[in-house]
């Protein structure tokens, strides 16, 4: 656990690479994780977890199968558990996940876009 | 769980009340609650259970037996599990607290500030 304040702005200078979350807390089994996405990512699912999207800067969409829900910088939007989502930003976007400790990225679909997991920052 | 973007500016304004904790969104067994905090708050601890703070505008301190965290907006801190904290702030700040379902805002101290527990806005 951290033990000072963890500042936004200062730990996403640290964050190059796109579609890599990285810890930056963890509360009881749960972990914050930053992100910065831009482009359309991967259709998947997490079947164990619920999983937050706090936008901090710019703008991103989550489309579902049903519906699609738009998301800019102080929002944030939770996607249910089991529920097919893809995450896509024009412009990049950075983002705060909160999620359980163990949730990869990609949840049930694999592939290239499947990150390291448990990486701080 | 709510069903399209939670904007954060929005549900402040229709917070009136400071030390009132209320619920914005749940992930799992998790909420995500506004609140909107000035002046000193009482000494207490959760035994059960870490905190998240993440200041959303202006600034707060926690203050610790050992220490004190300043947090500005932009950034988040976590309170370990049964550490004594006292949050205060000289002007108004609105935080976003992440914890989970059926925490008391007073946690083992109860008293005057204690709020009414899962109140949604």
């Amino acid at each position: 656990m951290s033990q000072d304040a963890i500042n936004f702005r200062d730990k996403l200078s640290l964050l190059s690479e796109q579609w890599s979350p990285r810890v930056v807390a963890e509360m009881n089994d749960y972990q914050f994780k930053l992100v910065k996405i831009q482009g359309q990512f991967v259709w998947h699912s997490h079947a164990d977890t619920d999983e937050v999207f706090i936008v901090l800067n710019g703008q991103m969409s989550i489309e579902m199968r049903d519906k699609t829900v738009l998301l800019t910088a102080g929002e944030m939007y939770v996607v249910g558990k089991g529920i097919e989502h893809r995450p896509s930003a024009a412009q990049e976007c950075s983002v705060l996940l909160v999620e359980p400790r163990g949730v990869v990225n990609t949840g049930d679909a694999g592939g290239a876009y499947t990150a390291a997991n448990d990486i701080w920052i």
